[in-house]
């Protein structure tokens, strides 16, 4: 039998688990649930049911695994233990420092409703966690590196709309890379935040906003901008559409370690993505771990998990004999 | 209280886990057991007894893991079983073609004794086992690549060695730059084995051998060299020991696959490593598995199992609250 999954919210990462699911032999798509009207939402799916998000609860016997698809500023916060409370669930709650918190308040949900909930799915929060945690606990004497970019960074983008002036605004961060190389030599420099990434801004202006002030407003930007290197662009509305409507992204985490009876051997951990699409790839992974999900449930193991509770062979459709005849 | 180690066997991975155990905080070497006379046998660690092999089963109360450190060929598929039955193991079993068989053996004997074994630990099979399961299973739409070097092969080394007229010998495997460049690209490759990997190899004849036969014999050996462009060097005792005595080793695990509605957004996953010294790596791995046998044993999880099956979070010393707050 597969795997019934609903999608609670339909923007870019609705329409990647959308597409994640479609692809999947062991998955079906049961229902896209939505704060809008649904009739005004247009899914790739045509027989897929479009559902208000407050009939949710009807769906509780009908779904599997629920894939929650909001924002981690406002939405999360407060969907993901409510809806834990019925339905296994998977977010990609990516705010670094309130994770401890989003956990506690998703994990007593989960609990009481003998739910199974695995939150801060994605690539960081995620794949790059999973990878900070092998790489120490294999290399206890070393350096974290990890690296963001090329690519746009949401909240960036933000700051630099709300400049008065400003009507349209794309950042990208760049991994510096001198810095890049050294970490990769296993120079384990230490690199400030200037060293580390480059921030490169496309603005374009309202009629009549003073260009030279809006460039020093970005780049003395507390927190932001003013500790790095800050390159500003002014392009027209068009060229932003044209130019900047991708969404690549990608990054590199990095342990270099010694061992050795006097630390004498280096060791260089690198992991790295290059993506064409952030929210495919991130549903991707969050299609994987409702597969797990299911799983842990389904073993009986309620509450709140994430990324580094979850054995790796979970995430495949593929039974244990395959993986070790094949994969291990 | 302190995890327990025990060693078995007394070469380079030995050594290995022993320097690695020596700089976790949380573990302790109680014994290591060898097959030749102890008191031939010198460790690094002062207070810590050397023990004759057959003597190990008066020590199934004192060690909460034991660390098998012999070869793949003959030693684990004999020992790994055999010590199942009365310890939590560890073995390194990298016979890939073999391990399904290996695995059910040390099932049924850990599970008899109602202990926790976990085999083929390392970087392959290993670090890079699971990074093909991640990767699998996150980009279902994909090709995988493997490449090895640079580094030692023993198994190339030793057919070399087995060569009428050759007194010794050391082969590198080399990835092919342009494969790796190709791959990274998100090409999509199809390689033959000759693209892959180049093989390198340094060759000390005997008084008297005839080097164009020697080196006609390598390069046409099946399987081993046939389908490589392979590389012959001769080179005396003296350069051999100096110049190629050294342990380095490495590889990279690619992941390049597609999603979108048509498969239009191109990702790559890549991991690699770069290592001063296969051997210490290999045990700093084996090491961080103990940490997860001991676990799972006093969980009451008794069998055998593989990286596969373990969640990442047991390899660490640090609490689930910890890894959540500094490295998720």
């Amino acid at each position: 039998m597969k795997t019934r999954i609903g999608i609670m919210g339909y923007g870019n990462l609705g329409r990647g688990v959308e597409i994640a699911v479609n692809a999947a032999d062991d998955m079906e798509l049961a229902a896209v649930f939505t704060r809008r009207a649904p009739e005004t939402v247009k899914i790739l799916s045509p027989d897929v049911p479009v559902v208000h998000a407050d009939e949710a609860e009807q769906w509780k016997d009908k779904i599997d695994v629920l894939i929650l698809c909001g924002g981690s500023a406002t939405d999360l916060p407060e969907q993901t233990p409510a809806y834990a409370r019925m339905f296994n669930v998977i977010d990609s709650f990516d705010t670094h420092a309130r994770i401890p918190e989003h956990f506690a308040n998703v994990d007593k949900a989960a609990k009481e409703g003998g739910k199974t909930a695995i939150i801060s799915v994605g690539w960081d929060p995620g794949m790059f966690s999973l990878n900070r945690v092998y790489a120490n606990a294999i290399l206890p004497d070393g350096k974290d590196y990890t690296f963001w970019g090329k690519g746009i960074s949401q909240g960036h983008s933000d700051a630099v709309r709300r400049i008065k002036g400003v009507k349209n605004a794309k950042q990208y961060t760049i991994p510096v890379e001198d810095a890049l190389k050294a970490v990769r030599a296993g120079e384990n420099p230490e690199l400030t935040t200037r060293q580390k990434h480059i921030r490169e801004c496309f603005v374009v202006l309202e009629d009549g906003a003073d260009a030279e002030r809006v460039e020093k407003e970005i780049k003395t930007m507390p927190n932001y901008f003013a500790d790095y290197d800050t390159i500003v662009h002014f392009i027209s509305e068009e060229e932003l559409q044209r130019d900047h409507a991708g969404m690549a992204h990608g990054g590199f985490v990095f342990r270099s370690g010694r061992t050795g009876v006097n630390g004498e051997h280096k060791h260089i951990i690198e992991y790295s993505l290059k993506l064409d699409s952030n929210p495919e790839f991130t549903t991707s992974v969050l299609v994987a771990y409702a597969r797990a999900a299911k799983r842990l449930y389904e073993e009986g193991q309620s509450g709140c998990k994430t990324v580094l509770d979850i054995p790796p062979a979970y995430l495949s459709d593929k039974s244990g004999e395959e993986l070790r005849a094949h994969l291990l």
